[in-house]
């Protein structure tokens, strides 16, 4: 199978240093080194989610089964969920929401634009029966980051649990998990956080325990009760209710120290550099972006229209084709419509991003468009007016 | 962390080749080349689950999420299930089903015997409501296997759908998916598959999918009924609902194909032979076996009982601080009470299974019980009377 330098916007391509920890020879997923490790790593995770306060577990699985845990455990009869979207991810939030609870309010905002923070004010406002508030932080499917810290001051004025699917940016993007009044986050290995898919870390805080104790969801595995059985009765010999993957285990403590090590705000500062490098480049090259307003733009995913002279699909093949490089397309109703580049961790460096970028000046000139070499990594035209 | 060798039953120790593709640079879990490895990873499990009628799928997560997934998929409330117990895992299906119907029928067994196939059918003929009847095919916790062929055949006989967690067996000892009567069959890719955590094999059967569609389970991912559409639907772009762990999934296919190479019937031979070899070992030195009855024993983990002059514990201890084996201890009510030795793929093989006898010689001589050198080794004693 011919290998593809992957710039979608996860899985993304991986240090060696963190693979080399998915071939060593397995260890055993209980016992006391095995609970020091993963304690160690639950540790690490806590400081990059910024919290104190929340239960923190490691979820074999995909993003996905965090998601649907979150909303199977507080879904009960008693309450409404409201649920925010404006994209793909959004989509199944509202998906999962609905097989769960027949009590649903869903608030929509157009695809490329992000959450409107006062309508989730209002609508908290309007219906007190609302419990939760369900969101996307980073959007993978258009590139918009949703405004996670108002709307956390929001649902603490509204007293509603605010569950995040944090996985395209948990490890990329500033969170505080704490001071932003978070209720569940949700995210995945295979993102920022440098690591192959296979865990789905959630954190779960007191305001969000309170709720799923009185809501008393169904299921065992999806049920965060059994998460939190486990890690009480069996904390020191199997702290989970099933198997776990070790060599994903280190390998994720691995990169967390990584993380940690570089520094968070460093890192943040890393993400939302690269994100205007990739931003700026495209405009240069005639793009349009998909989320117009820079402010609603994630740092880690970008998305943009096809050219008038190159479909979004065209450029995609060609990049696989002739460079190697696997780009995004459109998801559902985006499909042939915009392309998107991921740029997280390992591959929001210029190192992954300036070949892409010339590979992309490339092949616009093969189609007629006049491009100089190296016109995309031009300093963006100065401001007219007040910025 | 200090490495011991893994004789626990699952995870085992791996072959370097399979952990290889562990640490290979990750791939698109999405088009047509990952659509190909996917699809053939598919076509080799069915032949290992000896299936041409049942659709497969790769769950990610634990065996327990597949075991989630099928119980959730076909508990309607307008029917009952019944559940075979005799074990931890058996009581693992019990509290899962318990948590999706209520409508669950019981029937323990005692912890160290097979399930009786006459009550099985005589639950069936009294109660016609009973729509599936759920099972492990190896009880891991005590070293059982089910007469899982037997109870198919009744299952079909009263059409009920047969729901087997097959997580310590598929690959090391003979199932016959259609030909068994088998309705969803449940695995998990780090015991006889030769692999590591991450992945649940799912099969399920053209009456499985009958009962699903009449019951309407909830959920999203644990839904069957996701997996199909996707599968139907994406088929040949993104054949699941989510990110997938593309190295296991290149992992697998590589284990499954050394497991046909190998051939079905040599290779439930060889798990048959190294079973017999430790099972005889463990009487020789004056062990009691947990399973009395050789017929109604897993041929992929056998169970024993402390020695009279050595507790279950110090002798799993021993091993691990002496001769850094790892063996497996009793769980829940048999803890303290037995040691378990995992005997599948790379360590249902004499060079895993000899040095770990031999050690437990060296520790019963260390505590003054005459043990001669390779005692463990001795042919069993000829059988008295017709066999």
């Amino acid at each position: 199978m011919r290998r593809y330098r992957l710039r979608i916007p996860g899985p993304i391509d991986l240090e060696p240093e963190v693979l080399a920890y998915m071939s060593a020879p397995l260890i055993a997923h209980y016992g006391q080194e095995w609970v020091e490790l993963y304690t160690e790593t639950i540790t690490l995770l806590k400081r990059v989610w910024q919290t104190r306060e929340a239960d923190v577990f490691l979820m074999p699985g995909p993003g996905s089964i965090a998601m649907e845990a979150a909303i199977a455990s507080l879904a009960g009869d008693t309450h409404k969920l409201l649920v925010l979207t404006n994209g793909f991810f959004g989509d199944r939030w509202v998906t999962i929401a609905r097989l769960y609870s027949s009590r649903v309010i869903v608030l929509e905002s157009a695809w490329g634009r992000a959450c409107d923070v006062d309508a989730v004010e209002q609508t908290l406002k309007r219906d007190r029966e609302i419990k939760a508030v369900i969101m996307v932080h980073g959007e993978t499917s258009t590139g918009v980051l949703n405004p996670l810290k108002e709307i956390g001051e929001v649902c603490d004025r509204y007293g509603a649990v605010l569950v995040v699917d944090m996985i395209s940016t948990l490890g990329g993007i500033e969170i505080a998990f704490d001071d932003w009044h978070i209720g569940i986050g949700v995210s995945a290995t295979q993102k920022c956080l440098e690591c192959p898919p296979g865990l789905a870390p959630i954190g779960v805080s007191p305001r969000a325990w309170e709720l799923i104790e009185r809501s008393k969801g169904p299921g065992w595995y999806i049920n965060l009760r059994t998460w939190q059985h486990f890690a009480r009765e069996w904390g020191d010999w199997h702290p989970h209710p099933v198997t776990m993957p070790t060599g994903l285990t280190q390998a994720l403590r691995f990169s967390l120290q990584n993380i940690l090590d570089e520094g968070l705000p460093q890192r943040w500062a890393r993400h939302t550099a690269m994100a205007r490098l990739v931003r700026n480049a495209l405009k240069n090259l005639g793009f349009e972006l998909f989320v117009p307003n820079d402010r609603e733009a994630m740092n880690t995913v970008t998305a943009a229209k096809g050219h008038a002279r190159l479909p979004a699909a065209a450029l995609i093949r060609a990049l696989k084709e002739k460079y190697q490089i696997l780009i995004g397309g459109g998801i559902e109703k985006l499909s042939g419509q915009i392309f998107r580049i991921g740029h997280m961790g390992p591959t929001a460096t210029r190192d992954a991003i300036v070949p892409t970028l010339l590979a992309i000046e490339d092949i616009l000139r093969s189609v007629g468009v006049a491009v100089e070499p190296g016109q995309s990594l031009r300093a963006p035209a100065p401001v007219m007016g007040p910025e």
